[in-house]
């Protein structure tokens, strides 16, 4: 498979993830557990997009809490490579921050914008449909990967595709774009069981890929303060007395929206996505995990764990030994100081449970 | 309350109990966890007669294993009051023996026998049960305690009462002793459905109070092996130069049979039951804890337990906090390295539980 040198990654980890506790603390958020194997998501992310893209092109977007672990993670990631929000500003921001980084480097750069804390357990197909999403990119169109749904999922947003788009020559049948007809809420159980029945809808995964030269004209047009603030912070960074507390400033300017409110939905004539299947998952709560199970039993086990007569649960345990007995549909959670036990139906009630932990002021547990 | 100055009791503590792992391991039993407050079950059984018997003559019969740790607990207990059994000889040697060395102190020396793995909630009303039983037991009956049974327990044996026996003068009429006219093995459901309803029907607890002199008459008639051996034994150990092999072998040669099988059906016309309420539970397993609520929600919680929505469970942690949603009729206990999540109605399965962790050779966590 075929790279672009002009190919750079930007990982989005700022998140914190109060649904993985108590595996996800809040020194310790979602991007930075093990789930899968022994690597954290984000270095699962990472891998993923080695083949194609060479370190110094990637990017990492980040709170300032979290930077000194991802440079612990990252040894060969330069301080340039970082861009290190002071407070949290969602999407938009930092990618026209890291859009300004890249095309100062490279007036040709491709971005592609990666949350740090899903799984793919197809990497081989994601890199395939990435560089035909980099073929598309290349003819200044916005890209989006839209995951074809395997389940009435509510807890994704949708995309509505329509028509072919035309194929650059050097772009594979098999991952052909299309149009983009809407991006859609967030569904009710009922509409997403009309949804996966049209056959026309597709999971919004987050991944995006474009030109950082065109993301920057959308950003003109539809979010210019964001276009003006970003450019001002690249110029104080780059002044040797460069003060903190006008970069804060800087940062605190700029209107913390989406990418997908601020930008996607704007412009949707210039935006395709690929349809495509790789095993992704945005792993939105522990509930998720019950697609990948990984014993005769249906269950998803990690760690040392003995069950007897269990079928259908996420037995997770990164201390110690899980002793379970005809468990079905339930998610335990063991770590080293903090047990969570509860039905799959209720993971959403994670943050419910951590906001009482915190009321009772058992803070160290948090 | 006026105790007798010829009582006696042997703590019954040879116990392994692998129904209450995690908590219960192989080198801490039943009898030395802390269910129900920061003191083990042995503690809350000799703090019940505390009142009554001063510790020179207690008696405590159980492994070489378990010793050093009951002499930890117990530092007033004189060597001599240990009954050491080098292998585990189920309850009737150590029962003779006891009787033996109890007669040879006070030839009119009565003895109460207690498993030291029980749960009594009304201490104030066990001793005046236990007085009264002394009182028969002095007109040389042999007493049993029966318990008024609350629900159709299916884990416990039973005992059909019949007449009442004449009552000494200084007994209280509310502990009135009746004959017994059977001991019962457990009953399946219905079988308990139908003992309670026909009302005379007692659980056996498993609490004894006889005359030394008398049981050992019991003995000589039903186990005359045992009531030899225990004498052959207590001569050995009164040599100074006691040989352990000699000791080891004296033990062996005694049959492993249960006072219940080996003497109580045998003699039922000296043997009298007083029907009595105290809050009694033999703990028999963790759901035996569903019968001592102790929150709004009808949760058992010992430890730092942080619920939401959660009713009718035992969560139980010693280390770390335990989050729980959604749970109903579960059982969570959580240690420091086992954790184990079962239903209710499974608890008896955690044998199973641990036989599975011992074929999977994780015997450090047994």
């Amino acid at each position: 498979m075929e790279s672009s040198k002009h190919l750079y990654a930007l990982l989005l980890a700022g998140g914190k993830g109060k649904r993985f506790w108590p595996l996800s603390r809040e020194e310790n958020p979602k991007q930075l557990i093990q789930l899968f194997s022994s690597q954290t998501l984000i270095e699962e992310t990472y891998e993923r997009i080695r083949p194609l893209i060479p370190q110094e092109r990637v990017l990492l977007a980040t709170s300032q809490a979290l930077m000194m672990r991802f440079k612990g993670l990252f040894s060969g990631l330069d301080a340039r490579n970082f861009i290190v929000e002071p407070l949290p500003r969602n999407t938009a921001p930092c990618i026209a921050v890291a859009a300004r980084k890249a095309v100062a480097r490279d007036p040709e750069a491709i971005l592609a914008v990666l949350p740090s804390d899903h799984h793919v357990s197809d990497p081989e197909t994601f890199r395939e449909v990435l560089m035909a999403a980099v073929r598309h990119a290349e003819r200044d169109k916005i890209v989006t990967l839209g995951i074809t749904p395997t389940h009435p999922e509510t807890g994704y947003g949708y995309i509505r595709f329509g028509d072919f788009e035309p194929e650059p020559a050097s772009v594979e049948c098999r991952y052909r774009a299309r149009t983009i007809q809407a991006f859609v809420e967030k569904p009710n159980l009922e509409t997403a069981f009309s949804y996966l029945k049209a056959g026309r809808y597709l999971w919004n995964s987050g991944i995006f890929i474009f030109k950082a030269s065109v993301i920057l004209n959308a950003f003109k047009e539809f979010l210019p303060d964001i276009f003006e603030q970003s450019e001002a912070l690249l110029k104080l960074e780059a002044q040797a007395t460069a003060n903190s507390d006008a970069i804060y400033d800087s940062w605190e300017r700029m209107n913390p929206i989406s990418i997908d409110y601020g930008v996607m939905e704007k412009v949707t004539h210039d935006v395709v996505v690929i349809p495509a299947s790789f095993g992704w998952s945005d792993v939105g709560s522990w509930r998720a995990l019950t697609a990948f199970p990984n014993d005769n039993q249906e269950n998803f086990e990690k760690g040392r764990v003995v069950t007897v007569d269990c079928s259908d649960n996420v037995l997770y345990s990164t201390y110690g030994l899980l002793g379970t007995i005809g468990l079905k549909g339930m998610v335990v959670v063991v770590t080293n100081g903090a047990v969570l036990v509860c039905p799959q139906d209720r993971t959403q009630d994670v943050k419910e449970l951590v906001d009482e932990i915190e009321r009772r002021d058992f803070t160290e547990y948090l």
